[in-house]
């Protein structure tokens, strides 16, 4: 793999003035403390080569990514035909945090699970009664996965995020009020706004998306997710990951993947890599501008498009 | 006014069959176990006449109606350009629930004070720093209008509507998320909840529907309030007071009105009459039956029709 | 009326200057090309006294206060039942020529019969079988009414709004979709493009509206219009008559009132008098600037609010 | 292929009991007369193979189908950045035939060609000055990928979508009106209609689709399409081609389709075969019931799932 670790220098060392389109994330003041210029990528192939460049090391939180370890949690964990009552697997052009679509969309019901409705109504189907244990839950598999045991939630974020979070709260309590939600509504914002908080970096999420290329399967050959938990997920990442850009996207790039506003993205690519890209400056969608310039070339010079 | 109690008491022994074709509400427990065959009515004239039939002095919680009063208390207490910066003065053909108009109209505010979104703002703007003192300040003003120093809030149903307030802690939480509200959203609720809650009669009612007709003057030829906060707040009840069927009650009926879904109604005729109805079957917009069909009888018979 | 005479042109002398602050209609070329400065008015007592002022004599096109005339003539001419299975009587907080709200509102026909739509939508109720025929009982109602049998479509405007009336087609389109409309969209929208194309002055204006005043009585005591047609019209006058901003100009004006824009309000203090103003710049709700100023100024100088 | 042959004719004889859980598309009537019994497919290999069973050389109209082969036309004959500045590439969780979301969606602009808005305003992007050059140009594609020359629009089918197709002259007028479209809406409309009713048959449907899956080769080698316009259209198909349910299709089947209330489902698997399917019976998204079952089956039995 040396050639990618050479493709990959030479395309972020060209990409890195892209930053400067972008605007990082105000709502949560922390987001807003982040260094624009940081910019990393790890590139892990399934077969253990690997290849990256620049500030993979550095810590972020990694927003809503979070709502694929909640996918996946959610479905390892309870009835699949309980889930799909609650939450629906179509993509929506509507912005991640919109409500409207919630009382006029016929279904009733958040359209899936990669808008920031659908991923606080899966936390009710991860295992655990408490938001510390559902919280627990989400963690461990974030650590199984990205094989680091110390990954945690940054507590000063986290914070930030229940201070802000008006919009969810709203959503949360929508949803409460027409049966979608049936438990807690504080309780599951916690474990939301805890999830979106959990900091990784660029080799966390490269880990992770590895297992996911690898239908689920961990180095050792063990599994850690079914691969029809997997196979699904991927389906919902490419239909809906990038916001209401998934579809440009899933043109131009063609790899499943899921931004979040902290600069983060994390992509698969099915039986042949898995990459963690972080750059914090982002385009009006809320996805990382550098990051999506570097996926794209990369799907472009690797021919990694699924379709 | 002889005449007019004899009207009223023929007019209520015909519609009362009607109230089979209402359901109560149910959201509520304790609304669901009213009477339905409760019936009442009171007739107030500005010149003092008072015709009353049927259970008028049965006490029921004034649900909407009490919108009026939180309006009355905001024209009162606040400066009008800050409060109409925060809520339109547009009729809404949509449910007194929606959420999404708040979401997709231009403004990004409540259309009117008259639907849930617009009560629950309008309370920034009502006198009181706590929760307490606002819901003092308006149970005070309803006391004043309608002269009856021991109206208070139905504990009971308060508790109920807290209990079942997803929606409008929806609303809520919305509205602050965009800046339309700014204070605590739990002690507005609570105000708002406090405040559907009043437990009132159709005298009552009456009583404080008269001293709009009189555009504000008490018996006593003292202003109790302001002539243009009345007549604002009669254009705003005739416009949008009987939720998403305004316009028909305007064509078929035309009084300045508000009904609430505890089967209360409040109608103003200006200089003619104060009204107060109840009768617990609503129609499907929320509002009774037997209400209803009686003030039009009323307005027919009387020619009350501002039009 | 002397008095009422020289408040006219005190007043409109004041106003005027606000026509600067409006722009002209610009989607038909015509109307474009009106004089800003032009501005008259004049107010027809219901007892026969009349004050007028300025370009009161100058001819425009009347567009949307042709919805007041076809309304008249669908009631009139059709049972009111079927009417209203097709256009319902509640406000609308969307722009006049709105499409979503036909989808989205669960009654799926037009919220009133004053936005495109349910104007369009009511012609089919008006007698006649072509659209020649249609457009002439329109003119006769216009005619007999303002008492000038020569009052006509401006065949140029006409052409113009033919060519540049493809929202309306779109609304018509739509209807036909889903049942409200049953016959010929072509023929519905050359009687709508004609009825906005007919060509008045604020005399003819204030002498439809003084017969509206009148309860539909003419000068010799005939019945021009039954007194509950004239009921009717003048509530949802009241209630959609001023575009989106009905609600406000309720509360600040509170006279049945309908505008256009080609300039021209038509307004009807019941009992009292009726009003036409003309002066071209419009605000962004598509009203007249200065005829929305100076009638605010009368109703407050005259308290003609009816509320 | 001889397993992949048995294997279709145990699943379609399995599979065909599932028709009569599905209805007929009503709004045409010659769609009505179909046979609800009829029930083919062709799965064509790209090296050449072949399985097809049932009715697999009956003809039917291809409907929404056809937004492929206009879709791949414009793409062919314009400069894209032109395309997409009037089409977006997003999926839409609405009806194929909404409006709302053209007047609400800040874009402005159709969400996809896939749905008839985006369909219809694409069909400007064809080369071609007439309605007949434009739809001579689209029919000339389809005989070419389909190695069909003889292949049409089916003429009764054409005058009943001409005559039952106001819903789209409401898009159409919609979209021009806000200058998405340029052009004459006849025109465009008369070549939608056109595509819509052109005919085919399961063989012509599964050699189109195995040009799409070789990358735009033909059996000669010879470049029929470029592949780059072959991989956007293959992502579209993912990501929009089977109406609302795109998102659920993607997660249960996984393969680029796109389906026609005609009862045919086109689907490409990359690098694999091209399928065609028909099954005059439809779900309540307007695709085949059994084309689904069958298309589901295949996917699940030969692991063509591409997430």
């Amino acid at each position: 793999m040396q050639d990618l670790q050479s493709l990959l220098e030479t395309t972020m060392k060209q990409l890195a003035p892209l930053a400067s389109e972008g605007t990082l994330a105000s709502y949560i003041p922390a987001l807003g403390r982040a260094n624009p210029a940081a910019f990393g990528a790890c590139v892990f192939g399934v077969d253990g080569s690997a290849a990256q460049y620049g500030d993979y090391a550095e810590a972020f939180t990694i927003q809503s990514i979070s709502k694929i370890l909640s996918f996946l949690c959610c479905l390892l964990d309870s009835p699949w035909e309980r889930i799909f009552e609650k939450v629906s697997l179509e993509s929506s052009p509507s912005s991640f945090n919109a409500i409207a679509e919630l009382e006029l969309h016929a279904t009733r019901k958040p359209l899936n699970p990669m808008i920031n409705a659908g991923a606080i109504a899966v936390l009710e189907f991860v295992a655990g009664d408490t938001a510390e244990e559902k919280f627990g839950r989400i963690r461990a598999l974030a650590r199984l996965l990205a094989g680091n045991p110390t990954l945690d939630c940054n507590e000063e974020v986290y914070q930030s995020e229940q201070q802000t979070g008006d919009r969810n709260r709203s959503l949360a309590y929508y949803m409460k009020s027409i049966g979608v939600i049936e438990g807690s509504v504080d309780s599951l914002l916690e474990v939301y706004f805890r999830a979106c908080a959990l900091e990784m970096t660029c080799a966390d999420l490269a880990n992770i998306a590895r297992v996911l290329a690898r239908d689920g399967l961990g180095d050792d050959g063990v599994v850690l997710i079914p691969k029809e938990v997997v196979r699904v997920t991927r389906a919902v990442m490419a239909m809906c990951g990038m916001y209401n850009e998934s579809g440009r996207y899933a043109v131009e790039v063609g790899i499943p993947s899921k931004s979040g506003v902290g600069g983060g993205i994390l992509a698969v690519v099915p039986g042949k890599m898995g990459i963690g890209i972080y750059s914090p400056p982002l385009n009006e969608h809320g996805t990382s501008v550098c990051g999506n310039a570097l996926i794209k070339e990369l799907s472009d010079r690797l021919s990694l498009n699924v379709f």
